[in-house]
């Protein structure tokens, strides 16, 4: 088995790095703070191996208790333990085609039985989705999707979640940067899970804190998968840091989706045909369908965006929101090259 | 089924803290240092996936080469992919008993078949080893042992590993603090896996980096299970800066050995059986033999050492190595009440 190839991380100078959507601004300045005034001392000790003050916090902001949240190193370690937990060779893990490519990799590692249901041609959730998914034990949804994008109505993620037997994980990596998200979901359903992550919305991709709200009962099974001490405790400092920060975060959100429906609109003006996007990211297919060119002819320019090879996915590139500058050398590339 | 239990971290003032393995003294200055001058606007970046620079200094300092070298979470992490890589409910994994109280619950988790041998009533490697391991795939020895804090004659070890026909992992969490260590056998035998860890050793058990030792192949392999960006940006940095301040590292290994030496010596004195430690702990059985009133005994006092129940191990108590004050109040405790 081949594992999962992560976007590149060159070390090339001067490159426009648009290819892993990390987010272009720094994390906040209380950050620096914290490192100048901390007692490095007590890395000598264990971190709290629940991360409880880091719970609380983010228990205190989305509204939940602390027995709604667990902490993962990055929502790559949430996903490995939910795999772990709900998934193996006779009980199927769902999810759709495109999505984020790390689940498929996630189920050969643990040997669950896989179940891919195609998207519509717009890359909306098919009406029979229910009956594709029924024989799952999980499901895994992204929303908004990566790489396309696009959100799905929330009411239609409501009637999914009241009628899907399993365990429903809704990947909210990029729900900071959309107009709705599904955490309401979890007091209404105890089925749902909703993961999140400080990467993206955070400026926080080298820090890996990710984490899961759910019923308590379902982080409490994660909880017996989890390694002991998962969370080290400079993350949570760290973390802990950035996320008291709430004017800063949302400032740098109002940035980047600003950046993003200008970008949006102007490669609508140059001929790209572009899925609305809720997320940081944009999947954009240029005038003659052929994104692997795209994205080899911005490469030459030391511009990096994300290429997927596949029938449907090959027609577009996915460009990562970056700075204003970022995107207008972007704009100015394509403007050359297509029109 | 019940998770790993890990020491307790109480939040009582003026307790003395003997119960985790933590290492009394804090890491190298050279972290704070670090932290002053560090850029930590790159952490809205992921890190390097497989933390390559940080792979070329342990690789410099032991002797081999990058492609030899995985990091891991913790060696919590490098355990889990061991077990996830190596055994499962057909491939058995054995280990000795008593040892590391987590392999049986990663045993669990994997829903791995499992093999105890019985150490000898000394504590020491029984002579049919070979014989009552060879059904498995994987074989774990920690060396020195936890929670006992004696070593393995080398050349046994050696023996061992050229008659396995599994993969042999030797956790060697606690080997610097011992006087000599397995690396050698990497080179030797292709089916022999080394672990460490940060935690004691570096007085990192914060910082939350652990790594294996082993033939390019095995690497290769626990790759592929590893969760993309499994050592955070921030462990990476602080690791580097640890492991950079060598002459740090030796000097509290020493002072950490010269107080183990004094308490062994001390304990003996008052009656106390002494297990000979090669560890940053000692298991110890005081005079009555009674492993559970002793810590009761301790813990009434505000110092915290192990106990860990079972018909053996029950008549012992694990007591980390502290810093000369702290081991000489307990020193003076134990003293009052057995003699």
């Amino acid at each position: 088995m081949s594992g999962y190839t992560p976007g590149e991380q060159p070390v090339i100078q001067n490159l426009i790095k648009l290819n892993t959507n990390e987010n272009p601004y720094p994390p906040s300045p209380e950050v620096q703070k914290m490192f100048n005034t901390c007692d490095s001392s007590r890395l000598r000790l264990y971190p709290n191996p629940t991360g409880d003050m880091l719970r609380d916090r983010i228990a205190d902001i989305y509204g939940f208790k602390r027995e709604n949240i667990i902490l993962g190193n990055g929502s790559d370690d949430i996903l490995t333990m939910t795999f772990r937990s709900f998934t193996d060779s006779e009980r199927a893990v769902a999810f759709v085609d495109p999505t984020y490519s790390l689940y498929p990799v996630l189920a050969e590692i643990q040997g669950s039985k896989t179940i891919q249901v195609a998207l519509n041609e717009d890359f909306s959730l098919p009406d029979d989705l229910e009956q594709q998914a029924e024989a799952a034990n999980l499901f895994i949804l992204t929303r908004p999707n990566a790489p396309t994008g696009n959100s799905f109505p929330l009411e239609r993620v409501k009637q999914f979640c009241r009628n899907f037997e399993g365990i429903v994980m809704i990947d909210e990596a990029y729900a900071d940067f959309a107009s709705d998200n599904c955490l309401g979901l979890v007091n209404e359903f105890p089925n749902v899970m909703i993961c999140r992550t400080l990467s993206k919305s955070c400026s926080a991709a080298g820090v890996r804190l990710g984490f899961a709200i759910a019923h308590p009962q379902t982080i409490e099974g994660l909880m017996k998968v989890r390694d002991s001490y998962n969370v080290s405790m400079l993350t949570q400092m760290t973390a802990d840091a950035i996320l008291a920060d709430t004017v800063y975060i949302k400032s740098c959100l109002e940035k980047v989706r600003a950046t993003r429906d200008r970008l949006c609109a102007k490669l609508r003006e140059i001929g790209f045909k572009v899925i609305p996007s809720e997320a940081n990211f944009i999947f954009a297919s240029p005038p003659d369908e052929d994104g692997e060119s795209c994205a080899a002819f911005l490469r030459e320019q030391a511009v990096l965006v994300r290429y997927f090879p596949g029938k449907i996915t090959g027609k577009f590139i996915r460009i990562t929101i970056g700075t204003d500058a970022q995107i207008d050398r972007l704009i100015t590339l394509v403007t050359e090259k297509y029109t």
